[in-house]
């Protein structure tokens, strides 16, 4: 039988990533290339307490739930991000998600039609291009720096294109792992309300942060509430396999987007919302987000030692401030992609920049996670790629190789 | 700022079943409205048992998993098809969900273009109306009568709307309790393989038979594997707050439906999937599902005792062989929805039948729910619900009454 698919779906591919992951998995290789914590630092007898507190509250606690996810657990978030990232909103304004993946497609559910604009940067990251795709929107690439996207630009692009929304990673951007200036994350937001574009803030890794001191005000902190929608998981401070996200914003989208749920999945597993709940009232998950800060800040330092080893022309990347990324560039001769099976065969993954990237893919870039090898696995590694990579220059065209 | 939302969201619609079960759960009411299990029969313990199992398989249980589920859950779910279904499909075959609503959303996800056609009975699943309706299908019912759809409606409406694909809940199905008879799945499996018909199956209920010894064979058992796509869930059977439901079928179908569904969520809880293969793998369900079996069906016989006291003109209803629901017919002149809130005055609550139907809503319908009480308060509500309905009675002109 021959089946007729929909046309959205010709847009879909396989994420890189999670293909990349499934050989990885298998093996016994050093892979950077996937966005995983480690293991090791997950707090499974806190997770395990949590689940027993759930259990404790009798049968009741297994019955259906609200689309809108458990309330306290929406109210313990509510305080939260009060506390920590200085966004103040009501339980109300928030939805409870499978994941902040599902808080991307829900919305791009209710907001897009085919052929609506969005903005992003370029590279961004990878899902979230692979959802706008599926709606068949248009992902038109704003062009940027180190500090974010380029104001002259990204206003010529509001302007011209009349997107329906902007969407950003300004901190510890995936994959390039930078840090939006506040100057122009207040810009962004200025121009946002000036042309009336929903801006989506994707912060998976605003826990993540090296200096302590350093302030990342979120654009929805700066907002009043009616321009930015805010998404953000425990996926990487608590565990993944929670799968527990959620997305904050003005009331009428997260009413939507609650009833896009309602039709997406009724709602998400309520047995890890409330075991979540317990978790955020009886462990301190402040410190232990301090210790992870603390692991995760050696583990990138010991990747930029091994990175600062090599002496290549072309070489480019971003020192990370947080989250999980090294993002590098090489000579633009050297394609990561067809790299890539030489390093798997020394025993190390990354992922080739290529799919991150709207259009005009740059070949010469890959994506390096810090997070889930311990120091001695990552000096290891490193040194196997740096092999690799110095073996690949030898290819690289005498003249340019030394401009 | 006003929000431009998609198209597709002028279709959305809060379920009328969710909307009620908000007020009905805040107060002291006998709710006859929701699809929900009964708590105190919940297997607690040995839900609670299978999460300890996962939590000693150590720290890297809680890592992200795969899109398409954990591996041997798969596994024991295609050998529990096999065994309980005689759906013989490999693991590779089957993508786990959250929830069987999960499903219907996902595929279609991937099968509908705007204005594509699906048919239905009339009335049917108000929560898959609602997925269908968000990716602008246009859903055409086919006339069908106790046994299940009539031949000549549904190769008619086949040859002459070429639907992308046929839904139905054959066993016990939702609202109206029914049962299709051998013949007529037979026949709609014919008729789909003749037009190139995918046929979407949907069976949350098959384990709630009353009859041990009846043979419900679902359509996913007769075909040849190229189809059906037939979902169902373990939110009956075991809690629903697991949310953890399956979809098995066609490789290229269930392969497309995971590219989506790694966009839509990347994956469901991986916590709550493997508990669920150690409750399976330790835990007798079968003896379980037992239990549950005679316990529902002596509420339906409690509910079916009330309804047969009432002596009422135009009054109708299928005795249910299974499931969850009895959906009653009134006279023509009473409207279910404008008399709900006498009834929820008196103390007790029902879905009214509207939401229900593709078109053409008859008004003078309603569902009851027989899983949810005890038989005593199952009495006293029906009681209530009776001297509501004789109430509603003295205003049906005496003529008519009579005929």
């Amino acid at each position: 039988m021959k089946y007729a698919f929909a046309q959205r779906t010709r847009n879909f591919e396989s994420s890189a990533v999670r293909d990349i992951l499934k050989v990885v998995g298998e093996g016994d290789i050093i892979s950077f290339a996937g966005g995983l914590p480690d293991d090791d630092l997950f707090p499974l007898d806190a997770v395990e307490e949590a689940y027993k507190r759930v259990f404790e509250g009798g049968k009741h606690t297994m019955q259906y739930g609200l689309t809108e996810g458990y309330t306290p657990l929406r109210e313990a978030v509510a305080d939260r991000m009060a506390v920590r990232k200085q966004i103040r909103m009501d339980a109300d304004n928030i939805l409870l998600t499978t994941g902040s993946q599902q808080a991307i497609d829900l919305f791009s559910r209710i907001i897009l039609n085919p052929g609506d604009v969005i903005l992003t940067e370029n590279p961004t990251y990878l899902a979230a291009l692979q959802v706008f795709q599926s709606y068949e929107a248009r992902v038109v690439p704003v062009e940027s720096d180190e500090f974010g996207m380029l104001p002259e630009d990204l206003e010529e692009k509001m302007k011209s294109h009349l997107p329906k929304f902007v969407y950003i990673v300004p901190t510890f951007s995936n994959p390039v792992g930078k840090v939006w200036s506040l100057e122009r994350r207040k810009h962004l937001l200025d121009l946002a309300k000036k042309y009336n574009v929903i801006i989506f803030e994707d912060d998976p890794y605003g826990e993540i942060q090296f200096d302590a001191a350093a302030d990342y005000t979120p654009l929805a902190a700066l907002d009043d509430g009616e321009t930015v929608l805010y998404t953000s998981t425990f996926s990487k401070t608590v565990v993944p396999a929670l799968r527990t996200g959620w997305v904050m914003g003005p009331h009428q989208i997260i009413r939507m987007m609650a009833q896009a749920k309602q039709a997406a999945d009724l709602h998400s597993s309520s047995i890890d919302q409330q075991a979540l709940y317990y978790l955020l009232r009886d462990f301190d998950l402040d410190s232990h987000i301090t210790t992870l800060r603390a692991v995760y800040k050696e583990r990138m330092e010991v990747m930029l030692g091994q990175l600062q080893r090599l002496n290549l022309p072309g070489l480019g990347y971003v020192v990370p401030q947080g989250g999980m990324f090294f993002w590098v560039a090489l000579h633009e001769s050297i394609n990561t992609k067809e790299l890539l099976p030489k390093a798997v065969k020394k025993g190390v993954a990354y992922v080739p920049g290529s799919p991150f990237y709207v259009c005009e893919p740059k070949h010469n870039t890959f994506r390096l996670n810090f997070t889930h090898a311990v120091p001695e696995k990552i000096e290891y590694g490193m040194n196997q790629l740096v092999s690799v990579l110095e073996e690949a220059y030898e290819t690289v065209p005498k003249d340019k190789a030394t401009v």
